[in-house]
This record gives structure tokens, sequence and C-alpha cells, in this order.
């Protein structure tokens, strides 16, 4: 980069070539200068929005030219900061970039463009007798999935973006355009950049082209909804499944404090207990063996109400306070923004790391209802903050604060699927330590000039490795 | 590095620091200077065996200082030159490094140092009702899987190296130690150096200790031996299974002539077809079941013999072709050298790769039998080669450059699970284009001076990137 940014130039050249598809205005910026979460937005210079792989090039070669930021841009959902232009410069939003390129159904995969959402992804498979079976839960695109290595309810049994995500095609810094992985099943081919690039935010490349992993539908699926005196007995079921081999679908936790809030979002009247929701997937013996084994291990474990379905219309209403659950808690004051932690410990610390966590929030000062994919050993607890309390915040911070360090004390991780953003920096460093060098070296390597995405995943400090 | 290496210094040092655990023994260095595959050795200056991290970082900081080459080696079994001496330097043989660290079975993951073979820590595993099952077949080392991104006959069930390490410690190429991953069953913090790592031959850093998931030992086993009329009668099969989506455990192909190696080599008397061998693993309901539906498929497409049992004696009997494979081809021409291909297709372009492979073969001058983990659609072909006859080996190197080029136009890769070493360099620039740029770019990031297992996975020209 030759001295200062030079943004008019290029917002000049952009409006040039891309007219009304790049954005000006002070709405558009700011909505795209934030995610879900409570960080700020802090708005880009312009949103650009490319239809193909070679509009991106255009837009990453002019702005490297020019030393100004590129942001790329999903649906907005992210929860650590991810997408803030800390420094300004160009977001690129991919939200038209729609496309299914191909769908191989015969060999269980598919090419997508990243702005296609994982609910377009499953309607467009619908005639296929497959499915993509990553659910973050948010109406996300499958693009910002890569990008964060999301996961969410499914990951139990079929992994994160991680395992499923075969080949990208991706702009580097510089405007070049590669191709990481292919459709092969496995490869030993060199340094495996395909998984370097999931879960790195847009720092190191933006993914234009994703090939991705498709798993059959399930001749079979039920649900069951069961319900706990306390939060260990619930947790301790979950263990024992996992521990036991039973490959489910879906395990997950919402404890008194989210069906309380769910109670009130979406009018329901469920007890407010500890809660497990689950699904079972698989032939119809398979998926009754399973069913009974762990309502056999919850009942062992003091439940009381161990509800189960194989009809569609019963399983969506059994799951119904699950899928409700975060706009829920949110809900639980007018104008409320949230703080949402992600640990991620292994299944054997579970019970205990959650039962320090309760014993945190009991005296917490504002809502806080805790809720996960605890058959990966990963939950959140989502702080409920008044926007105007500093106290609030600087309380929601050191209760998140202690949940990490105990997480990893525990060998977990701070983050099992929001990412670092800006928000989870410091965490990074506490848990990769001498590891964010060689992350940070890495980045210099494959973006000298840091604009891509910057401010993200390392702090300042870091860039000097 | 300043200035030419300094070989001589090193080895001074190493002897004070190791004595007898350093060797410049010819024959001990002869014997690292290759692995398993037709690629001439190329002898270490100095083979020094650490028994710790420390020891390794000690060894590296050593030949960092002095611009010598290190080279990791774990059981000599790589195939494709991966642990050859190119420039000389320092073997560090890591089989001394054989602790098992901790098994943790209530998290189904276990820490071991690199030296641990896979039939040692299945060994140890024996009690816990867990087993690592990542086979490559040889009797390798599990640091050696790490380095080359293994897989072997259950990869169709439960993946490769690359879904089957939770974390690393690794020595750098300036002696430093890092961690890359963890214990937590998913992650969203930074980037993936942990697959970063995984398959990078030793060029990027010295692995030291894994942590590995583990899997339940299935309630039931069975194994099954199918004989088919045609190769694509066998391979129809393979893929109509996949599809269908039955969890099946290993399913590998022999063709007629590999069938022949091993009736010869282990005093068989195997009809000479191409013939699959199964295994499913489940509950003993879901094993039945599994074979039933394979037994079907088979038979619809003109299997004659389909044999299975459940017997663990019997299994072994029924399998006991396949685990001969690879040196029953290797003897079917006394001091003959094996030229192992090693390519990978989408499954439904299977069929047609190994149809038109087999063609090829039809006038190849010397034996070339062909087998395979045909469920994720890799495949083996084992040119029997003389290694005085320059004429074969070109004619296989011929061969086998037809083989990637219709696996790479098929959407294929060129090496499922050997890796790159010395023999698939250009290869690998083949199938990655472009990327292969931004490896040289990350190899440069993290050796800079090029001491961590030189020449292997780039060539010269890729350096300079």
């Amino acid at each position: 980069m030759d001295g200062a940014a030079r943004i008019d130039e290029v917002v000049t050249a952009l409006l040039a070539q891309f007219a009304e598809r790049c954005s000006l205005n002070r709405d558009v910026r700011d909505r795209h200068g934030r995610g879900e979460s409570w960080h700020p937005s802090q708005a880009p210079d312009a949103v650009v929005f490319p239809s193909s792989t070679e509009d991106v090039s255009d837009i990453v070669r002019l702005c490297a030219a020019n030393g100004v930021a590129v942001i790329p841009f999903g649906a907005g959902t992210s929860l650590e900061g991810q997408v803030q232009a800390v420094d300004g410069g160009v977001c690129i939003d991919l939200s038209q970039m729609s496309g299914i390129v191909a769908v191989h159904s015969e060999d269980l995969d598919c090419t997508i463009q990243p702005g296609v959402t994982r609910e377009q992804l499953n309607t467009h498979l619908r005639d296929t007798g497959l499915f993509f079976p990553i659910d973050p839960g948010a109406e996300c695109t499958i693009g910002g999935m890569v990008a964060t290595r999301a996961s969410g309810t499914n990951a139990v049994r079929y992994g994160t973006m991680r395992e499923n995500v075969l080949g990208l095609t991706v702009v580097m810094a510089d405007g070049s355009v590669i191709k990481a992985g292919g459709r092969a099943r496995k490869s030993a081919a060199g340094y495996d950049l395909t998984r370097l690039f999931v879960g790195s935010e847009g720092t190191l490349g933006i993914v234009t082209e994703i090939t991705l992993r498709l798993h059959g539908i399930p001749e079979a699926t039920a649900a069951a909804v069961a319900a706990f005196p306390t939060i260990d007995a619930a947790v301790d079921t979950v263990i024992q499944v996992i521990q036991t081999g039973v490959p489910i679908a879906r395990i997950e936790l919402m404890d008194d404090v989210s069906i309380g809030a769910v109670n009130t979002y979406a009018g329901l009247a469920m007890d407010e207990v500890p809660t497990l929701f689950l699904e079972f997937q698989g032939s119809s013996a398979s998926v009754q063996e399973q069913a009974e084994t762990v309502e056999l291990l919850a009942k062992e474990n003091g439940c009381a109400g161990f509800v189960w379905s194989d009809r569609a219309e019963d399983r969506a209403q059994l799951w119904q306070a699950r899928h409700n659950a975060y706009y829920a808690g949110l809900a639980l004051k007018p104008n409320a923004i949230g703080l949402v932690t992600d640990v991620c410990v292994p299944i054997s610390r579970l019970a205990e790391c959650i039962r320090e966590t309760k014993t945190d929030l009991a005296s917490c000062p504002m809502p806080a209802p805790l809720l996960g994919h605890v058959g990966d050993g990963n939950f959140h607890v989502c702080f409920i903050m008044d926007p105007d309390s500093p106290e609030q915040i600087a309380e929601a911070e050191r209760l998140h604060h202690r949940m990490v360090g105990r997480a990893l004390a525990m060998g977990g991780t701070c983050t099992g699927e929001h990412g670092i953003g800006l928000g989870k920096r410091d965490f990074l460093v506490d848990e990769a330590g001498d590891g964010v060098a060689v992350m940070a070296r890495i980045k210099h390597a494959l973006d000298p000039n840091y604009i891509l995405n910057p401010g993200k995943m390392f702090n300042a400090r870091d860039r000097s490795a």
C-alpha cells in the first residue's frame, strides 16, 4: 500500500462499474455495519452487490490498489462483530450471488454461490432425497456459515462446516482467484486450504463458490421433549446418551429461564424446568430403539415428562420452544441487547461447567437464559442487557470472562461456533497462546496489506508477528 | 540462514546432547532415507531419537541456527518419498516418543506421542470399549498418519485423519512450541491450524503430541466377500451401496490380478475375478439389515458368490486376501519395486474411471494389480517394476500420468491418502493450480529458511512465490 487509503477513487470506480449495485445510502451502510450482536454498527463507506466471482475479483483488485478495506457480508446474522467496518472501506454484500451451480445427487454433493441460505438450499434439494444438515438457527447464508465455521443443532451427528465443506473458490487479497479442495471425498494433495478458509471470517480471502457434502434424508425422524427436576439431571442424561453411542441427531438443553422466556414470547405453557429437546433419525427400527434407550436414561435421571412423536406436525410443535429461544431471550426486556457466550467443553466436564456457571448467574442482575447444543459440550448464556447500563454490560463481560476461563481450564474453547470477530480477540490469545502468532504470520503472508476484514480475529499487537 | 549449512557443528552438538541417541551409522542413515516406495534412498547426515517435545525443540533450534535441514520420521512406511533427505540434514526419528499421554474414555478422546503405532494404540485401548478406526494397512505411526493425512479401509465410515485429529502440539521451524486445537469436539476459535498441519508432511512443523477422537467398538461386526463376473458389476454395486446410504464400515475392491497375486503369495484358492471385501458394523439388527441390503444389490449386479460371517475368526479368514494385497503384489516378481498410484474420484465416476484405467492396463508390460478403498472413490494400481528397467519405470510413469489426468478431469484428486512427497509434486500443480502458490506463501511464512523437510510438496520453482 503506497500511502493512505484512497476511498474516494474506489467509490468513483465502483459507481462507474456497478451503478445501482453500489450503494452509498446511509441506512444501507449502517445495516451492513453490524450483525445480530450487541456490538455497535460501524458502517462501511460503500456497499457493493456483486453477482459473480469476477465482480468480487474486480472489487478486491480495486481496493487492493488503493489500500481500502473490504468486508464480506452475507445475511448479517453473525454474533461477534464479524462485519463491522472498523476502518471504513467497502462492504461486499454477497446475497445476490445466490445461485445453485450444480447438484450432484449421485455423489451427495452440490456447488453453490455463497449467498444461498441454508433454507433456500434445502428447498432446492427437496426432490432429491438429500439435505444439507448444518443448522445454526438463524436464516444465514452458507457463505457466512463457511466464514464462521458454523454448526448448530445437528452438529452432534453431522459435524460442523469443517466436516461438510469439500471445496471452495476464493478471491485472494490481490484479486486473484484460487480453488481449494474439490469434489473427491478425501484428498492428501497438499495443505488443507479448504479448512484454512473455513472459519477464517473473511480475513484470508473472500469465498465465492462452495462445494458441500449432502446427506440422505433419513427414512424416519422422531422428536422428543424431556423435562428434568434439575439441570444436573438433564446434563447427566446428555453425557450418558453420548457415551452410550446413541447416534442422536439433535440434543438441546434449555434451562428454566429459557423456558420461561419462550412461554412468555410464544404463549406456551411448558413447565419452567430444565428441558432437553431431542431428535432421532435413521431407519424406523433404529429411531424406535434410540428413543427407547434415551427415555430409559432420562427416567433413570429423574425425568418426569418424556414426550415423543414421529409425526411431522407434532415434532414441529414439540420443538417450537427451542426454535424461538434466541429471540424470546432478547424479548425478556424491551429494547434489550444480548451478549451471547459460546463455550464448548469435553462432554465429561459439561455438568460441572454448567453447574458452576449457573452458580455465577444466581446473583446476575439481568436475565441470563442458558441453552445449548449440549451433545457437543457447547452451550450459550444470553445476557439480556440494558444498552444504556454500562454496569450491566460490565457485569455481563465479567461473567463471560469467568465462563471462558472455566471452559479453557477444562480443556474447552471460548467459542464453539460463533467465531472470534471483534468480541473474542482477547479470548483467542488466552486459548491459542503462541498459536495466535502463527495465525498472524499466515494472515500476513496472504494479506500483507491487511485489507481483508481488518480488525477481526487479531488485536493490533498480534499483527506485528 | 547466514551462509552455508553447518552440518558438522550440528552433528557435534547432537552427539554431545544425545550420545547414543544420535546415530551416524551408514545403515541406520540409509534406512531412514526412504519409505516403502520405489523412490531411492537419500540418507540424512545423522539420525536422532528424541524422547520429548523439548528434545525435538532443541534439535530444531540447533538446526535452524545452522541452516541444516530436519526431516521427521515415523515408521518409514510412506509411499511418495516423504522422508528422503534430499539436501542431507538431520532425521528426527520419533519412534521412541511412543507414550500414551492420556485416555479420556468418557470423552472418546486420547492424547499420544507421535511414535505410537495404530496397533499399539488399539492394544492399549482394548479394555475401554473404544478404538481408533483409521487403518491405512501398514504398521505406521500415528505421527506419520497425521503428516500424510492418512485414511485407508475404514475411512468410508469414520473419515480420515482430517476428521479424527482434535489437537496437536507442534515444534515450529524456529524451535518454538505451539498447541493447535484442543479437546473440545468443535471450535470456531481462529484459523484451523490443526487441519493445516494434518497432511503437511513435516514441511510446516514437527508434531510431537496428538489428540485423537476415539470411537465405540460396535456391538456387532460382520464381514463379507463378494465375487463378480466383471469389474463394472463390482463397482456398480459399490456405487449403489454408497448412494443407498448403507453405513458400511469397509468396502474394498481387488481386481482379478490382485486376487491372483494373493493366491500365489498366501496359498489361497480364491476365484480370480473382481472381488469386494466388506465389513458391517452396528447393532446386531443393523448389521444383519446392512448385509442383506448389500447382498441383494450385489446379486442384482450378477454376484455369484456372496459369503458372509459374523464370527471373528471367520471374518479374519475372509479378509485375509485383502490384508496381504500390497506385499502380494510386490512379490509378483523377485526384487521388484512398486509404483503405487492413488487417485480418488467422485463415486459416480468411479466405474468409468476404473474401466478406462483397466483398458490402459491391458497392454501394460508388467503386472499391475488394481485395488482400493472404493467406497470413497479411491483406488490404487501397483505397477510391479523391474528396478533395472528404465523402460518399465517410464511406462509406469506414463500410465500413472494418464490416470491422474483422468481423475482430475472427473473432479478427483491425484492422491486420496498417500500425499505428495517427492513423487507427486507436478501432479499437485496440475490439481491445485494457483493454490500451490498460496501453499508456498504459507510455507515461506512458517519456515522462511526452508529447513523443514525440504524438497517435499513443492518444486523448487514454487518456492519463489
